[in-house]
């Protein structure tokens, strides 16, 4: 049976990427060796590593003063690398609070210096992204996560503001055409959009660097990957050649631009479905509604088909459907490589529902 | 052609290893998703996990005090997590300096205290291991390299000291067995003996942590990682997966003692020839020499086969022999899945270029 993968992350890649990196796995660009038996000084890694990277650019029109690097970790280690780089010990920095990771992100700047949380939809149980605030013009940066995977809401709407942004992107980076110029760092995991676990990109203007007092541990210190090409030490070969993989797969099919409309057409489609399914609604403000992570509960006439539909939707090779702990109910995760023919298939097992009720 | 890879790492692994692992890529144990897109948090992948540390500490002996955890970052990040975590503000951290990997680890201590550097070996080049010193009664813990994969020296026995040591392992783990009781803390790059780039492996005595009070960011907290069993975010799904049918293949392969044998053999083949052959010498003192990289060069009067050694050597499928460029000549890497045959391959090879020199 064909599965529907729409899990949260990790989550579906191209199956010619999953092919491709198999295939690596046994042999390398019949080198006789796997890949992951290569030095990482090759000239065959250096090569993907640097692909990857050129990938990176060009898909995101970064211009020269925007260093992608890989490093590892995670977003989590970025929650305190980011300031640990950026953050002055007598600055501050703005951080909005749209989500569990947000939250988390705070949590470890605060211990790094004085953080500043201009918004919050933490008491509304982060079913909206805040939107009127003011950015303090001191701050040395104001800190978003564009997408909130756990309550599926997203900056539809990348906020003006004079100060540099630095946005967790995990869960929607390569997903749509960015204004780089608002940004002053960028950090996703790869588990998304990009890859499969073991690497997290980081974007940075590279003048926002070399301004703190503190020490900062090499492999912790972004210009240290920047000046060795992501290479200072062992980096994750695999996560990154498959990264790499995918990004080639981004770029054939039209870009990020493509994958917006792939999107589009995907999160049109569950949320029209939400909208009128009489047995279901939405958790999120309509406005801020991710196109990435659809989260919707059965009405409460319905509660008890709850198992019902996780049942049926099994049955139809649906996966991952359940919503996070915190939120409950469902979460259609929709990320670049899903076919808008797995949602067409959960939208049928909703009609199904809706027609089979009692 | 068979290739026989020496490389330094990353290195070997057993051909069934790159069979089982390629497997997984298309379709992990036939639930019809690729590993790569399977949540961390998946019942497969939390059995993957559990297997992993359970097969470490078996095959290690730990007792129940010794943590071991998956991280990332590599052993370069535990250079500044070690001291991080284990050296008192006001107390001192003793350091051997015995190669180049224990220089860096230096260097990120001395950024967060005090560290008394006992013996060093770094003025002749690192071709011995330090012997006479004294390890100060009131350090935190002594710091040492197990195994120097550059200069080609290993600790064939352990010091007896009452601190604890805290050992980066990285390219010798897993290759015989340990007194653990000796040992406060072990850290090590997966990509030699134990898996490919992309995961590090900590185990730590437990009752050493939480000592002291300089803030530690949550991901470089190694007691956050023991509390959610390697799981607090997104791990790297992949490499502890292929790390996890390594020590399975370890394990059945008849463990450490047998991982010991089989390098004992060949090590003792590779350095019976550099000291019987009149083309070659090794580079290190003959008592601190390596069972996992044996290093030489040609003697003075041959210098000039270099090249044609290393195309006899190409011509022979044998892969990753040039030493590191610090110490030049010829690195034998010989981790725990390199076969015998490999080895008798070099040799022979070594051989020919003596009957046929000139």
């Amino acid at each position: 049976m064909k599965i529907h993968n729409f899990s949260a992350g990790p989550s579906i890649l191209p199956a010619e990427v999953f092919q491709e990196a198999s295939q690596a796995v046994i042999d390398f660009n019949n080198t006789g060796l796997s890949l992951l038996e290569m030095s990482h000084r090759s000239k065959e890694f250096d090569a993907v590593l640097k692909e990857a990277l050129q990938l990176v650019a060009e898909l995101l029109h970064l211009p020269e003063n925007y260093k992608p690097i890989f490093v590892s970790g995670g977003a989590s280690t970025q929650f305190a690398l980011v300031p640990m780089n950026l953050l002055k010990e007598d600055g501050k920095a703005a951080y909005l609070n749209t989500g569990t990771w947000s939250d988390k992100a705070i949590k470890e700047a605060k211990a790094l210096g004085n953080v500043d949380v201009i918004a919050s939809s933490k008491e509304d149980n982060y079913t909206h992204i805040p939107k009127n605030y003011q950015v303090p013009k001191d701050a040395s940066y104001l800190h978003l996560t564009t997408n909130n995977t756990v309550f599926g809401t997203q900056f539809r709407k990348i906020p003006a503001t004079s100060v540099p942004i630095v946005a967790d992107m995990s869960s929607d980076i390569f997903s749509y055409d960015l204004d780089i110029d608002k940004f002053g760092l960028i950090y996703a995991g790869a588990q998304k959009n990009m890859g499969p676990a073991g690497t997290t990109l980081v974007i940075v203007r590279e003048d926002l660097l070399g301004k703190v007092d503190r020490h900062i541990p090499s492999m912790f210190d972004y210009r240290t990957h920047i000046k060795k090409n992501s290479a200072f030490n062992t980096p994750p070969v695999f996560p990154i050649y498959v990264s790499m993989l995918n990004l080639r797969w981004v770029k054939k099919t039209g870009g990020v631009k493509a994958m917006e409309k792939r999107s589009i057409r995907r999160s049109e489609l569950i949320y029209g479905e939400i909208d009128r399914n009489p047995l279901f609604h939405g958790t999120t403000a309509k406005e801020d509604r991710s196109r990435m992570n659809a989260t919707f509960v059965l009405n409460k006439d319905y509660e008890s088909l709850e198992n019902d539909f996780l049942e049926v939707c099994k049955n139809a090779g649906i996966s991952g459907i359940k919503g996070h702990r915190s939120v409950g109910g469902f979460r259609a995760s929709m990320y670049n490589a899903l076919p808008l023919e797995s949602v067409e298939v959960l939208v049928d097992v909703m009609r199904d529902l809706e027609a089979n009720k009692g």
